[in-house]
């Protein structure tokens, strides 16, 4: 029978058997006080087995409050462990919001528990084929961007709000003349009354064509679409029909069933934002991992998908950085993958680590400042960045690359202390 | 100019007003560091306001981990402040999603904090009536189940998982017979192949209007339709054209694109459930309180809302709880209410205290032991809940109404220590 395989960290006062049966009772069938009609049959079709504890060490003060303890226990150890549950995928069918209420859904909430977080899920085949997963991923978006043998370079449209479509476009031509490979929308503006995306598509796309037909090159664009359903259909068609190649999806605020419906119409990548991720994450005990949360954004059908970068402006370690991004080039059983998304305080600095960290070019890099604010104007900050990489993958150390390579020498000069 | 309001709890090292601008600024137009474009006419119009800050006090270690300290300071406190920042209407549009990305979106990754929680989030009129809010609130749900008066008393389909349509439909026989107003599908259980939701649907549809044909009453029943868009269309119609009454979403795993997207359609009652909230609040000081996050789940249009129980088996104390039921009851800026669901170890012990914190009986009140394993068998179980109400509204004691209330001393009995 097919099963799904979840692993979490938990930490809980009950003996660790215990607190794991009671997750997988309160996640399918077999609580401890047995109800009517929990057959035996039952238990042995439907319940989640505990498949593996493994100890991790104690603490001596719980890392959320509101857990309780077990009855009779005054020796107060929180002992910390990875659990691996497995669930029966019969329990959830082949539906991805089903997937998330068995595996991430009331248990945070388990009082016996003073941490709780899921750290990954694996699919079997038969639901990895069944949603519909990225329709372009890395292949797609070179193609689309004719980016080959090396990380798309873009940026993001600053400032985050407020410029109108004919402003927005005007900062595009500069952007394309500089010699960007992709540029997005901020997660921040949608579709709202200053700047309407119908007439944002407009400005930006004719600025977008004509470079094309000027130079052959096409920058790829992510719009954002971001909305209810309706708007989001309307809106993709907007920028499909001015002859756009991507669009933007806030995937939490949207969510996955919105995401879903977007992906089976979707004729374009869709580059999903992970906007409030930090809710879910930032506690050490609680939440999601990012190697769990995206799995469902992937099979969902995320196309180019975010996960911060490399001494970032945020609070998210390295390491979980390269988690992350390892993951989305990790094809799902069915053989699909994502390309990462790089951004926040990004520059040619990173590139040497990100690349051996990460053993790939598959990636979108994101710049801001790094471009825009190089001393030799946006052109030069664009040629930085490809030269940051030609070093990584040359491995060439950054200091010697930029001997002959002026913009690389001058961002050195202005951002790093290497 | 229309402005939304947020309300945060915020823990930093910084200054608290230098942190609130980095807030309003990340979240807006106006960084600290001025980008291109970003003119005095744009951070007029789309700047977010820092409209108030309340010290709290400080504790001296980061609630958080990952948080970075602003230069020179090495006398270290980590200050808490509640902080009101306000957002120009014209930044989001009228779009829900868009609403979460802008209040609840990259802040909670923001650096200088060590803690960043939104409590609450008040909109427009404008905005509450550009979204579809609930349909039926708390008079449709009394209308369609019958019920003046007290609250719908109500249970939860146990085992959460593994009845197939039939044993289903024999459960709520017995269930419609003990006199339940209201009956609900698990979370865990949506569409799966041991029981299709049109299967189910049928089975149970046709003991409810079975019993409503002898006994003229509909008793309500929320199936849980959650799954992709089309599922969740398709799976509503069954309900809809069995003489249903009733349709219940896993609003976190469906997200709001797909919630708004079902309101706009049904016919019927949404019942929303709240799975995966523990990863969204359970750490004091990351995520959400639930007065701001249940504005989402009513704005986009459930008419009946999670709130959990008084003294629950979950982590949630009493007063986060009442806090949420009355927020639930507090009319949008368009004046609509939802109505708040109780669940979790209930029985009547706590109509009493619930009774008086929420000054209401507009509350659906479910409990599962509480009427399964009464001493005199569901049906005592079921009147034991009503005299429990009954008291509470009299303002009688509950040891004194059970001296001549059978179901409700045996209650006591079995459940209780009052």
């Amino acid at each position: 029978m097919d099963r799904i395989y979840a692993t979490y960290l938990i930490e809980t006062a009950y003996p660790l058997e215990q607190a794991a049966e009671i997750m997988a009772g309160e996640q399918s069938a077999g609580t401890f006080v047995r109800v009517p009609g929990e057959t035996d049959e039952l238990r042995q079709q439907h319940g989640a087995h505990v498949e593996r504890i493994t100890e991790l060490g104690a603490v001596s003060a719980p890392s959320l409050p509101g857990s309780r303890l077990p009855k009779g226990v005054d020796n107060l150890v929180y002992r910390r462990a990875e659990v691996v549950l497995s669930f029966p995928l019969a329990n959830v069918g082949l539906s991805l919001p089903q997937l998330m209420t068995t595996v991430a859904g009331n248990l945070f909430e388990l009082a016996p528990f003073s941490g709780l977080r899921l750290l990954d899920v694996v699919v079997p085949q038969v639901f990895a084929t069944a949603n519909p997963g990225p329709q372009f991923g890395i292949e797609g978006t070179r193609r689309l961007s004719g980016v080959e043998g090396r990380p798309l370079i873009g940026t993001i449209i600053k400032p985050s709000v407020g410029l109108t479509p004919a402003q927005t476009a005007s900062l595009v031509k500069t952007l394309c003349e500089a010699g960007l490979d992709f540029i997005k929308d901020d997660e921040l503006i949608a579709d709202p009354p200053y700047s309407p995306l119908s007439e944002r598509v407009a400005a930006v796309m004719s600025v977008i064509n004509n470079h094309a037909e000027k130079t052959g090159k096409k920058v790829m664009y992510a719009f954002n679409i971001s909305g209810d359903i309706d708007a989001m259909l309307r809106n993709h068609d907007a920028v499909l029909n001015a002859g756009g190649t991507c669009v933007m999806v806030n995937t939490i605020s949207v969510g996955l069933a919105g995401l879903l419906y977007l992906r089976k119409y979707s004729q374009l990548p869709i580059h999903g934002h992970r906007n409030g991720w930090g809710a879910l994450t930032r506690s050490p005990a609680l939440g999601f991992d990012y190697r769990a949360y995206q799995k469902f954004l992937r099979l969902a059908g995320c196309d180019q998908i975010h996960v911060n970068g490399l001494r970032n402006k945020f609070c998210e370690t390295d390491e979980s950085v390269i988690a992350s991004a390892r993951e989305c080039l990790e094809p799902t059983p069915d053989g699909k993958t994502a390309i990462p998304v790089f951004s926040s305080g990004q520059w040619a600095g990173q590139a040497p680590d990100t690349y051996h960290a990460l053993g790939s070019v598959d990636l979108i890099y994101l710049a801001g400042g790094g471009i825009m604010a190089h001393p030799g104007g946006p052109a030069a900050g664009v040629t930085s960045l490809r030269q940051g990489w030609e070093a990584a993958i040359q491995d060439v150390p950054l200091d010697v690359y930029a001997q002959d390579h002026l913009a690389l020498r001058q961002a050195i000069e202005k951002y790093g202390a290497l």
